[in-house]
């Protein structure tokens, strides 16, 4: 991937804590089922996994939201499952159910077959697609409209579901090999962070501009726990990322839903940026946090189904929270829900655009 | 119910912060599935329900883990979900689905036709069952084994079910009315504050020492929208129950699944004793409380999977936390689990009993 110019470097330079004239924002899960235009391409593709492994598909989904909305970041369109289904698990989508693993890791002989794939053999289709949306995002005079972001599910995340199976409201199994068996964990974990450092490598090889590691589930561990099985497996993947390519920085963000309370700790980690759920107080977080890092959220999702009105007024809320810092990159604190109605993220990203210039000019 | 003499008060001094020679303990559901006794009981019955509305299941039922484990208290066998009934909503319980209420309330008109209950109309069965456990606790002298904890749900966490019409994964329909007609939210769970002091205070009369509010469903609540739609009605309802009766104090416990961020802000309600999930660090949990409150918590269910060895391991570690310190009692950070083998919540009772005289001793 050649070099280009971007025409809106907003989201890099806020990861990056560096002033911005306003504070950048995109959507976790911003390419997704409440766009009517995603729907269509859906049905056209097939399954979810017919649309994230064709490159094409995954180009043109990527790019609806960012032709819909002034967004400030493209996120490559995928799944954190991508990775166990390289491994062999046969990853499948069952309708109304959310994934499943059809050879789930269970015993001592499943943990020991499971091996690191061959990123280039086994995820060539997320690369490819990497690539494809770089040159999607650019014109024909090498100017780039938005950042690209590259992203995975952190190892502990990446386990709830290979041991699980599926989905779980209370992690029954995976807790219990867990406790019960902390050496099989461990040694899933560290296929699994081996496993994420090649994937998000390669994928910033291929033009990501920034990467970010989803800890969906860290927030289901116990305090100690986390810290051992999910924290210290994330730190040892951000300490082997290529952190520059093609002379930019490549920033690194974490996410663990539930992580709050552990915010010294993530931000210690060595990432440029810590996603944070809409339980976490921004204005503390930052106090807490000072410029150690930039921060990336929060905004319930379910803020969406309210009247406009409503919307813009949390919107600000949570920019004067913040205040007038840099190091804040506007985001939910959870994918966006299906059911959102599609204006209602209009008028999200317009108030976050317009009240965080105001703030930066020091009129509010 | 006339006064008694308890045999083993240790709960109830654990919670006002006064000197014990033990950590006491007892475990959120502990009378429960996981216990063949109970499954016998439940299948004599019939439903959930035919079990908790009949006094003498209800009273037998609470009775079974006392009977097996050297549990310090007793709770009511009950649901946090009787009120909504009591109003009229409709509860039911679907096998495999959990509680659903026939009349979810989601209209401006279905919010209209809400009110206060009679308790003693409708949830007489309650204060039966409370007294009847009360006389069943006590020997003919007048001793009582342990103290009987009486509950309810939060005003929060009962408009959840009430308006999702059943349990939820993103909260949705109840966080669409927050959001989009915060007064209708705000009639619902004024009306429901105003049942739950009527029904604690009902509880505590009939004789329950200690009662608890349940805010299971608080912690999917945003950062402000929790202090303003849980938490307030909480402190409101802390406000106005009986704390003192027959000459005895009844101290009041409040859990917030998923609140650890807001310990300070829930220790300031005026309650006795704040519970905790097993995501916050007991002993940082007691460095920014200090003396203010008494705390309850909060091992992860999931480590009753693994061997004996690790689950007293966990429950020293967790003790350990603590440290020498009046005002803990020890609990689960959740209810337990319905797989959990019975033999190993002898295992965890037993350790910490050990374990906390000898930090009381201050030989470890």
């Amino acid at each position: 991937m050649a070099q280009t110019t971007l025409l809106n470097d907003t989201f890099l330079r806020a990861l990056l804590r560096q002033p911005t004239a306003y504070t950048p924002v995109w959507l976790m899960r911003q390419a997704g089922r409440y766009l009517p235009e995603y729907r269509a391409s859906r049905a056209r593709a097939g399954s979810f996994m017919d649309l994230a492994t064709n490159p094409d598909f995954a180009t043109e989904v990527t790019l609806q939201p960012l032709d819909r909305y002034p967004l400030d970041a493209a996120i490559l369109f995928s799944d954190i499952l991508t990775i166990p289904d390289a491994m062999g698990l046969g990853l499948e989508f069952v309708a109304g159910e959310g994934p499943r693993f059809q050879r789930p890791v269970r015993t001592e002989e499943d943990v020991a077959r499971l091996a690191v794939p061959d990123i280039d053999a086994t995820l060539r289709y997320v690369t490819d697609a990497v690539s494809q949306i770089r040159r999607a995002l650019t014109d024909a005079q090498g100017r780039q409209r938005v950042p690209l972001i590259g992203f995975s599910g952190s190892p502990w995340t990446l386990a709830c579901y290979m041991v699980e199976g599926a989905g779980s409201s209370d992690f029954h199994t995976v807790k219990t090999m867990l406790y019960a068996r902390p050496d099989l964990m461990e040694r899933i974990l560290e296929i699994n962070a081996q496993a994420v450092v090649a994937y998000l490598n390669a994928q910033i090889e291929a033009g990501a501009q920034a990467v970010m590691i989803f800890d969906s589930w860290g927030g289901a561990l116990a305090e100690g726990a986390y810290q051992r099985f999910s924290l210290a497996y994330i730190e040892r993947i951000v300490a082997q990322l290529k952190r520059e390519h093609n002379g930019a920085r490549v920033p690194v963000i974490t996410f663990t839903k539930g992580g709050g309370q552990w915010l010294e700790e993530i931000a210690a980690t060595g990432v440029d940026a810590v996603g944070l759920d809409w339980t976490t107080d921004l204005g503390r977080a930052r106090e807490r946090i000072g410029q150690r890092v930039a921060l990336q959220g929060n905004l319930d999702p379910a803020i969406l189904f309210a009247p406009p009105a409503a919307i813009r007024a949390e919107a600000r809320t949570l920019l004067d929270r913040f205040g007038n810092h840099p190091g804040h990159v506007f985001n939910l604190g959870h994918g966006i829900s299906q059911f959102t109605p599609p204006e209602h993220v209009a008028e999200l990203i317009a108030e976050v655009h317009q009240h965080s210039r105001l703030i930066r000019q020091g009129t509010v």
